[in-house]
């Protein structure tokens, strides 16, 4: 061709072809790169690659991290091997650093060297002449060298002799091959590729790393007026002590407090919900805001702010963390609403829009207008409110209903504070559509309340369990499986006295990494429901209640049993997906375990019949579980007490609701020591 | 708070808060919005939307979508409406224009009157006082009413209007009730929307239209220079009208040819891929470039350019477009060897390496440099090539091998030519591995050759097509089903005899929208192989043929009543995906065809077994198919003649291999006209 050109295309001698290899895919990714994965400091991520390129070359890698904060573009990469697999695929992996953000990314390149010595290792074996390519070898390993001298080191000059070496000329004798085709010529280099045909993946892919408590946790929640043995007092923090005591014994890592602010008194609902308040009713803790103060005040019947900060300390001397609510919303009463009146949404008449799902009405709140003239100063002051109690040695927030406010502004509030405190825990109460839910958990929340409460059958439980792990949702969301909370006494809890509580204590504390309760009335089995519905009778979202938390009938026992059997046991902490068991019985659930590195192995099988007694026979999925088909082993019952010797993969259970709903077995693998001495794992 | 604010953030009060709507998913989308989907003209679009906001306010939206071409930021975007589905999906669509390329996005916005209006029935049927509700609808309505004025058009005064009545004050009446709450309101205010809120879609998603032949046609392959009676002449284009008459006969739409230039005479390959070729052998018309000229030039022995044009002009009479093979390679005799001598890689000894794949050699082949210093002057030489062959008629190209050349070199040069020729269309063959034959048509190729021809039994054809059309493969990937080609002759054809070249045709021509036979060879049944390999014996690529396409044994009329029927068939022409019937012998396959719209329905029903009668009872999906479980229907066989009826889904077949190898039904509805007087449709 030549004699004539269409398009003139602008030409630069210096400018390469664009890259041959093509990078489809990188996982994990969430919708393209618009959101971060999740981690907590010091575990890994797999990163898995599809990439080729034209024609027969060979490809090498690498997958590429580092920290990607305020100096992220001064921050180095980090490099990390990346190896072939199947299919056109590629692995690597890395290990997150502390909390706050990181970035990984893949460069691949045609790997000349390695397809030059694959094609000459064809070509020997076939007996083709390869003088010219011994050559071209020498070619290859002589610009290594050129690239080894320019770094320093070792490598230069022992590639320097290889090449002179390979350039000799004449009939390719054994010695040269032998240097072609031997592993130390491949290794140097391995070590000094040429990368200049290097394909990067190009949108950006980030971790959000958190500190270990967003992962997992066993949350306490309680209602701190509620502390006294009198419940026509007002509990204090002081009072809370014996509170907090109570929580580490059961060996909690968590106390969450509904909101510690001054509660409204205009519109004020009264007790069960009452649309006006009796004289003397404390009101609702979400109805925030009064003379006393907005949301960085404290209620002056619990105490003052240095009442609070002791709080804190004590619960921190026993090993627990505070987590607080954040509810963005005021009462009538709140500062906010005489000193910002442009942050509220006005009726024509010129009143503040309170509150409605119509024709429900909440006359006790009025929403916040987050898109109002001056959404900055109050996207900023909500903002505040959270830096003031982070400065009160809380990092722990459980935000109210994330759904009813702008996306953009959780997107924005926890990437701004996480910015200065990358230590927050962040747990969303999104009880809405998945879609929602779900994107919340995208745009940052540590942690999600889920539909574990209204998942009580064999099948929904599996299949809920199973979609929460399923990628990319076990990426992006980590549930928080909450067995009960002060809005939801689900029915079965309301029918099925003790045992459904410890069914769905165990549920809760072995199939998610954090979980919760919200007691005393969890522990001390409160079924007590308004009729028709999931709210508590004589709820302690109105009144002031006390609880004798030592009362019989209670399981605090048990649920500090199944703490500690946590604390114990990784494959309960951080675990790989659980593995449910086939069980010829649809009132039993069962399910084994895994830590996510090592053999800890721990099956729990769960009687949902909260009645009577039920039986059958589970199938151990034994191959993933490294177990052999004709082995036998020892279950011991961590939660009960009591072992048994099994044998093979279906083994027979019975589980009366009346003694324990539940068992808890941690397998102990029977291992045969060189001595050929058995013994127990 | 306002005491404080730790970071002072830049205000203006003019700009916005953001959206509150999140678009969390648009479909159809590949990779992000990193690939365009494919169309051709006056196909529709159907797009899924997953949006939502806070809050229970309602949304509403649009589609958009416009031409895309150099003109994309003057054209203004067509709207079209998005009507909700349940779950926070949305569903809209659109018809394309012209080949070309299209952008589509949507655009969200809260329903601040649908809203309101679906809050203020609530109250009313519960009963609530809705007199500041009247208020506030007014103020929605006047502010449309501004909307409307602003625009022009008969609204503005009527929704002036209707503020006034709804902002009357006193009770609320039935007249202002049955306003606010009245359709003719609501579609007022739909016509005026505050889109101000609006989300907009961020990638942008791109349509790849083009002409319907690149959805759709019947191919057939065949060597120019064997169109003679006689194997020791060279035939000429004069020669070949004689088969395009025969391609005519049979109903194709293209006849492809393989390379028409002139071919190298250096290291030449004999009959049967001998290693030299005897004096008189014609070579490998693959093996491109000679003293003659390279690829803009004609084999001499073809005839002229001149001839080739007549050529062209003979087929666009019958009916038949020609596609040419683009092979961007080159015998050691191409005049850019000498011309352009730094297009091309060479050893450490000077020599120009030819093509291997090592222990094998290609010696009468060099490959071209892609990434040679002057790639850019190569790469518009090579699309020149292109252009060169559209001046001549030519807008089909069969590209040889694509996957041994850059993928950027394919994006950029179909993205190129197609900017002036929007009507080339351009079919991959990429025998390689998925990802690879898959990214290729991600980067604009408009068909694709597939594995079809390996894909002989019952199980894994179903599991074939069925991947090629599930989303989101089925968006970008078009297969063309060649049932045989000159590099594969399948087993199966060898040893099954015309049964086997039916039953090979029927799936290739019902199973994708495109379809090929290589011939004569497939239309007379050849079945003659090197041993233990897929290559023909005494093949065209290295030996001129003659073919008595008359001889008896042949399949040119069934090949001819098959194309027929799919030009007849709307549901054969541009259907939806194949839909496997449940049949009880593995040797029999079943499936149901339908079109996109409209009632027409084919089922086919194959015998793999090309040796024995098979029988069996095929399970019809009546519920997709539209029939009912007691209904009966006439199946009229378009293939072998002969009508049956059948009832219900549970029908009998039985194929005679020694007969006819397979079915071709048309489902006949038995519809009931108004007269009470049965007819099929």
């Amino acid at each position: 061709m030549g004699q004539r050109s269409r398009t003139e295309s602008t030409r630069s001698a210096t400018m390469r072809a664009p890259a041959r290899v093509v990078i489809a895919r990188v996982e994990p990714e969430i919708d393209g790169g618009r959101h971060a994965i999740k981690r907590v400091e010091g575990e890994v991520v797999e990163v898995v690659v599809q990439a080729f390129s034209d024609g027969h070359d060979r490809l090498q890698g690498v997958l590429l991290h580092r920290r990607s904060e305020h100096d992220a573009w001064q921050e180095a990469w980090q490099e990390e091997p990346l190896e072939a697999r199947p299919n056109d695929a590629w692995r690597g992996r890395f290990v997150v650093g502390p909390p706050g953000s990181e970035e990984y990314a893949v460069e691949i390149w045609i790997d000349a060297f390695g397809s030059w010595r694959a094609g000459l290792r064809k070509k020997v074996e076939a007996g083709v002449d390869v003088a010219a390519d011994l050559q071209e070898g020498a070619l290859l390993v002589r610009q290594a060298s050129e690239r080894a001298a320019a770094r320093g080191g070792p490598d230069a000059g022992w590639l320097a002799d290889a090449t002179a070496v390979l350039a000799r000329g004449g009939e390719p004798d054994a010695e040269r091959l032998e240097l072609a085709l031997g592993e130390p010529l491949a290794d140097a280099m391995a070590r000094h590729p040429d990368r200049r045909s290097a394909a990067r993946h190009a949108p950006g892919l980030f971790v959000q790393v958190e500190r270990a408590r967003a992962r997992s946790g066993a949350w306490y929640e309680f209602f701190p007026r509620s502390c006294t043995d009198d419940p026509d007092r007002h509990g204090t923090f002081r009072d809370c002590e014996g509170r907090l005591r109570h929580a580490a014994r059961m060996g909690f890592d968590v106390v969450y407090l509904p909101p510690i602010h001054p509660i409204g008194r205009t519109g004020r609902k009264g007790r069960d919900n009452a649309r006006l308040a009796a004289p003397g009713d404390p009101g609702s803790p979400w109805a925030i805001g009064a003379a006393e103060g907005g949301h960085d005040a404290v209620h002056p019947a619990l105490g003052t702010l240095d009442d609070f900060d002791h709080f804190v300390e004590r619960a921190r001397a026993l090993g627990l963390e505070v987590a607080l609510d954040v509810a963005f919303q005021c009462s009538p009463d709140h500062p906010w609403v005489a000193e910002r009146p442009d942050w509220f949404r006005r009726r024509p008449d010129g009143s503040i829009h309170y509150a409605e799902n119509p024709p429900k009405r909440y006359e006790d709140i009025y929403p916040l207008d987050f898109e109002c003239e001056d959404w900055r100063g109050l996207w900023d002051a909500l903002r505040d409110v959270v830096l003031f109690w982070i400065d009160h040695g809380v990092t722990i927030f459980r935000v109210d209903n994330p759904h009813t406010k702008p996306f953009a502004f959780w997107a924005w509030l926890i990437a701004d504070v996480r910015r200065t405190h990358p230590e927050t825990v962040w747990l969303s109460e999104a009880f809405t559509r998945p879609p929602l839910l779900q994107h919340l958990a995208k745009l940052g929340f540590s942690q999600s309340y889920t539909y574990f409460t209204w998942r009580n059958r064999r099948r929904e439980l599996e299949d809920y369990v199973r979609e929460l792990w399923s990628p990319p949702v076990a990426e992006y969301l980590r549930p928080n499986f909450f067995a009960n909370t002060p809005d939801i006494l689900h029915e079965y809890l309301q029918i099925g006295g003790p045992a459904a509580f410890v069914a769905r204590l165990v549920l809760a504390a072995t199939l998610a990494d954090s979980y919760g309760i919200y007691g005393p009335p969890f522990e001390l089995c409160e079924g007590a429901a308004v009729p028709g519905s999931e709210e508590y009778r004589g709820s302690e979202k109105y009144e002031i209640r006390s609880w004798d938390v030592d009362r019989p009938g209670g399981i605090a026992s048990i649920v500090a049993r199944m703490n500690r059997i946590r604390r114990e046991q990784p494959a309960l902490r951080a675990g790989q997906a659980p593995l449910f068991c086939e069980i010829d019985n649809e009132q039993l659930v069962a399910y084994a375990r895994r830590p996510r590195e090592g053999r800890n192995v721990v099956l729990v099988v769960v009687n949902l019949d909260p009645h009577h007694v039920q039986s059958g026979w589970v199938e151990l999925p034994l191959e993933p579980l490294s177990l052999a088909s004709d082995a036998s082993f020892q279950v011991e019952d961590l939660l009960g007490g009591g072992r048994y010797l099994w044998t093979g993969g279906r083994n027979y259970v019975a589980l009366d609701p009346a003694v324990a709903p539940a068992h808890v077995f941690l397998i102990r693998h029977r291992v045969r020591s060189e001595s050929d001495f058995e013994y127990f794992l």
